[in-house]
């Protein structure tokens, strides 16, 4: 899938960002505007404890129309009770009045610290005028709603006269289930509400849905797609195939740039018996401290593979027949350790890509789940997050 | 449960250690005798890449006696295939001619790298005239199972006229599944084989099973109990009691030298619908790096709390009615933030052992589990393992 080299927003759609004093001096709020109503679907997490955005976003989009999209960092609304809702229906209509809509045709995102009351006047204020500001460059919104990211993501592409845009931010406190983090899809084809929701939830679930940085669920994650129809209809299997690519390659931003991390780590499992073995084992790979560190380290510890592999204890697993490789290099062979050069795959274990390959001999199904390395710098950024 | 202050073995049991030249100077090789077959029994980690000495261990156990536990660090004998399961019959042997006994009575274990084929030579060698070393401080065979744990881990205590002894080991690569690392429980108590597997997969039950270091389930987890008899018959209740008591605190033993860690986290969940909610959300807490590092940094990041509680999808929480507490301070109330005592909770984070307590508001079952805050100590141990 080739995406555009300077990612650009579809017709029809802009987006700002300021800082409004959430933060010392970095932005802090963003605003992403369609001209007219959009047909809309979204995903959200699957955390028993979500955010007031969350609560209200599911209300939202039962509408299948969105204009708009506002969301705030630093504090993310969270376990804040009726008030926290409250103020998340304001943030909603301070930024229907700047766009001139209606309170549900805003969809709300809140991202930072969790049980802390929204300092809502400060972002009503924030947005007071923002309007002028809305411009056509996605990483402008982008980097309005960062938090320990090291960079603001997008990416578009082209399907026949039609643009995707994916903005989406994310590195720590990441494996979203039925969601993700915040990540917004743009695109000005001419798509119904109900296809869009369909075609939504399966990229997700091959996307966003594999994604692990940390294994801890987000209380805020959201996915939305608007589709605003100024381009027209265009074809839906090469629409899907460009969805999920763009999905795909979000979510690989998105894992590379998980907090503290040097590396994109990919597992690959083939040979699987179903899709729910291939998609534990593949989980499991990238969720094993054990794994995540040799990566780190570049550390040919093979034998972990197999540790993460075998604690999965309900999968079909047929030992005598997993193989395991390492970009490109067996290490496991039928069970076992393969006889393979050492020095060779340490090399190959500095790559910034380390993609995990195992056939757990089987069955045919496959999956591919996305995370990083563990580093010192997780633990530095974590240990002192809510103080800094 | 009083536990002696210097931990003894139980009578008719002895044991010791050496360095065979697996390690340049530490101890690398430990056994464990009883003068007369004792009643025995085990479970095994659920790995699917079960090391040879599980395999073999497995077959050994059904017998329902042991004379000798033999046991080495450094190399863990997993995925080597034929030659290990042969290498790892071969140190039974080598250990039963020592005891004068047959290999079907001695019970091999085996930790350390992965994937590497037993030295069984220098194994062979080392263990030849051991049995003249034996002796009565537990403590030394447990220096010989040690790998990256800081100290060797006993415990011993009295049910009437019977002592009960754990010697253990393990601090990385622990989530262990109906068994646990290397932990070794010697009795001089009276009772038959099968009374004692019921009795230990009870106690493994509330004690190893709920014990996470790293999440990562060992090829190698390993928990014997061998009762000799010779202090005859105690009561059931307070053996049991005894057995509970100890498996317990052997359990926060490992938890609190967890590679890298600083505390032992104990995650209490009360006001569950049952049991397996209880545990997994126990789990989760202690399992979670989120919540890890806010201990590590004594950060009261509580919202954490929230999120890893809640990430617990199919569990039946009631999230108005959920509270936590951190080392008897109210964090959580109702579903929200309470209003706290900031710098005396911060405080708080500093001790040793950090309570986590949680009502989930849906029921009356409990659980806890014990795991450890995540620090660099943790990345720089795992990132160059294979290695050093």
């Amino acid at each position: 899938m080739p995406f555009h080299e300077k990612p650009i927003l579809p017709r029809g759609f802009r987006c700002a960002s300021r800082n409004c004093g959430l933060k010392p001096t970095a932005k802090d709020l963003a605003l992403f505007v369609s001209d007219v109503d959009a047909a809309a679907a979204a995903v959200f997490t699957r955390n028993q404890f979500p955010g007031a955005p969350v609560v209200l976003g599911r209300e939202t989009i039962r509408g299948g129309r969105l204009r708009a999209i506002v969301a705030n960092s630093k504090c993310s609304n969270v376990a804040t009770g009726a008030r926290g809702l409250e103020n998340a229906r304001r943030m909603a209509t301070a930024a229907a009045v700047e766009v001139g809509t209606t309170a549900d045709r805003v969809l709300v995102s809140s991202t930072g610290v969790i049980g802390v009351q929204l300092p809502i006047g400060t972002i009503e204020r924030g947005l007071r005028g923002i309007a002028a500001d809305l411009q056509a460059d996605p990483l402008v919104g982008a980097e309005g709603i960062m938090t320990t990211d090291t960079y603001a993501k997008a990416l578009s592409c082209s399907v026949g006269d039609a643009t995707i845009t994916w903005v989406a931010k994310g590195s720590g406190m990441i494996e979203p289930n039925l969601a993700t983090m915040l990540a917004y899809i743009f695109t000005d084809a001419a798509i119904d509400a109900t296809s869009l929701d369909r075609s939504l939830r399966a990229a997700v679930d091959v996307s966003f849905n594999m994604l692990s940085v940390d294994t801890d669920m987000s209380t805020s994650d959201t996915c939305a797609i608007l589709a605003n129809g100024q381009a027209g209809a265009v074809p839906a299997e090469a629409f899907q195939e460009a969805l999920v690519a763009g999905c795909i390659r979000m979510t690989e931003m998105l894992a590379r740039d998980g907090e503290g991390a040097k590396h994109l780590l990919r597992a690959t499992v083939r040979g699987a018996a179903t899709d729910a073995d291939a998609r534990i084992v593949a989980k499991s790979l990238v969720n094993s401290p054990l794994v995540k560190t040799m990566v780190h380290g570049a550390d040919p510890n093979v034998g972990r593979i197999l540790m993460a592999v075998g604690k999965c204890v309900d999968c079909a697993i047929t030992p005598g027949a997993t193989s395991a490789r390492i970009n490109g290099h067996e290490v496991v062979r039928d069970g076992q350790r393969a006889s393979f050069d050492e020095p060779a795959v340490r090399t190959a274990l500095h790559a910034e890509v380390i993609d995990i390959e195992v056939d757990l001999g089987a069955g045919r199904a496959s999956a591919t789940a996305y995370g990083c390395d563990l580093s010192a710098g997780y633990i530095e950024e974590n240990a002192a997050y809510y103080s800094s």
